[in-house]
């Protein structure tokens, strides 16, 4: 293994500070203890991220790495409502990795978790004969009754997506050309950001969870599969506007049509996607606006067999249950 | 992958029942959903195995595999004190695996998992070009104030350790000499029983955990490593006696005198060592004995330098403080 003295390292990684008051004990004993607060459930996720599966060093720097392997799992807590707290960390090293690589993984996730408040809690370092495997595991809370599911999607539902779609694929594909040290331009760095470093959407997770009858999922496999996930556990269809989904300005100018393809089939983008009554609409639409978050309506729910549409010029095709693969799978 | 349809292999994953009232989502959203008992802590911990350097395919069925994975948290858990709840798994598979193989190793897991009542919560399924590695995050639970850490341990408190100690590494040793599909004599079947299938020790760890300051860690790195832990964080001198050592039949067989290093400095055992005050070892001692549990006093703790000794005919040497470094590193 590249960590020459396990210990030493583990004392270099643990955070000089804790945020929540809940934590009893954090790294140090067999296992970590912590308390909850009353009224609340506990969220708890698991994700894990392969090199030459989801990530290369030519794709991704350990800093930006770390960041992503936590932000993936955090994303999962935003998709239920919910607020991450603490994290735990699983790294099974190759041995061309150096100590520092490892150190600037773990530096990623600190970064990105001091934002939240989270506190690093526990986890397992090892070596492996393959590529860096990293596997986070994510606590988080919401108040009893307010988590957000798929299968709350109903008839006549609008259907409604954060922020912009499709960046990371762009982002992604241009790495794939080019690698990560390369002269990009603003707009390719634009998308390239939004690959490497997404800020998952905590934020305006919250916000609806204050709304009684949400549907919500996070955009990680694509925009198609996440809907196709809502639509099947809510038992209806579902009916997007290819007119109406947010491209952003660099994913249309450099992709074109293609940024098309991207935003419904490329993964990774960490938007949420979710569907809400047309009056809770209204309201949760004035919300985003008073914090100056982006949200667009993209289409509505109907009574229907469990699928996907999409309508382009006036006409309506089934949408593809395609995901998204990554590079290699 | 190996697994062709990740969305059909989960579906077969996913136990047919839970056990846990307090569960409220479990496999199906973007995460899992539990509610936790008043007065109570919660314990999570997070431990990995990687192929080629805890096991081989040679050393362990995939089911064995499944279970030892499981095993080794809720070991973790038990060394709190702790009563296990829920687990989630991750799984990163080489193109050499099969789904079958999978498959045996959810098996493997559940199989543990039904005996203490535990649910499978959630977790991830991806491809690696390496070794398979499986990474387990175990929740449980402790009434407040009850939890036993590491730093407990005081002048004059009895040392001792529950079950015996060394098989698992006498059973490694065997199994890498001859396979794990040769015709072992009972004696041999014993100890690598011990090494695929350890318990861990739950119900030790709850009759611990009904008094006041015990100092408990579990026996995964070797007993000379895990006393090391409970010397250092408690600022303490810990002095065990060689004779006292519980080896098993098997193992003086086998080995003879080697069999005190793998007692020593062989690990996963998953036995319990700990340290007591004299008035609780005897209370603790009897209820062992009521529950018909093997328990031994091995030592005694005495204030001085952070360092463990052996005592051996009489003259007293430092116990070297190495680890268990399993088959590679």
């Amino acid at each position: 293994m590249p960590i020459s003295d396990e210990f030493a390292f583990i004392q270099k990684i643990i955070p000089p500070n804790t945020f929540q008051t809940g934590l009893v004990m954090g790294i140090g004993d067999d296992a970590a203890l912590f308390r909850t607060r009353e009224n609340t459930e506990q969220i708890i996720c698991m994700d894990t991220m392969v090199e030459h599966v989801h990530f290369k060093k030519t794709t991704m720097s350990p800093f930006q790495i770390g960041y992503k392997a936590l932000a993936v799992n955090i994303s999962d807590i935003a998709a239920m409502g919910g607020t991450p707290l603490y994290y735990l960390v699983s790294i099974a090293i190759p041995s061309n990795w150096d100590e520092q690589d490892i150190y600037e993984i773990y530096q990623g996730m600190q970064n990105l978790a001091s934002r939240f408040s989270m506190d690093l809690i526990g986890g397992d370092t090892t070596s492996t004969n393959g590529g860096l495997v990293i596997t986070v595991t994510v606590i988080g809370e919401i108040m009893k009754e307010k988590h957000l599911l798929r299968r709350n999607a109903r008839d006549k539902d609008i259907v409604f997506v954060t922020g912009t779609i499709g960046d990371s694929a762009g982002g992604l594909d241009l790495l794939l050309k080019n690698g990560r040290n390369y002269p990009y331009n603003d707009n390719e760095q634009f998308l390239i950001h939004k690959h490497q470093m997404p800020v998952p959407r905590v934020k305006e997770g919250n916000i609806l969870a204050k709304y009684e009858r949400v549907a919500l999922n996070d955009v990680s496999d694509g925009l198609a599969s996440e809907l196709y996930e809502i639509a099947e556990a809510s038992g209806v269809s579902i009916i997007i506007e290819k007119d109406k989904l947010p491209l952003s300005i660099p994913l249309r100018q450099i992709y074109q049509e293609k940024a098309f393809q991207y935003a419904l089939f490329g993964g990774e983008d960490f938007e949420l996607v979710g569907t809400c009554s047309p009056i809770d609409w209204e309201n949760i639409k004035r919300d985003f606006e008073q914090q100056k978050i982006p949200i667009q309506a993209i289409g509505h729910v109907e009574n229907g067999p469990a699928r996907v549409f999409i309508q382009e010029k006036g006409s309506l095709k089934i949408l593809e249950k395609k995901g998204y693969n990554h590079f290699k799978k």
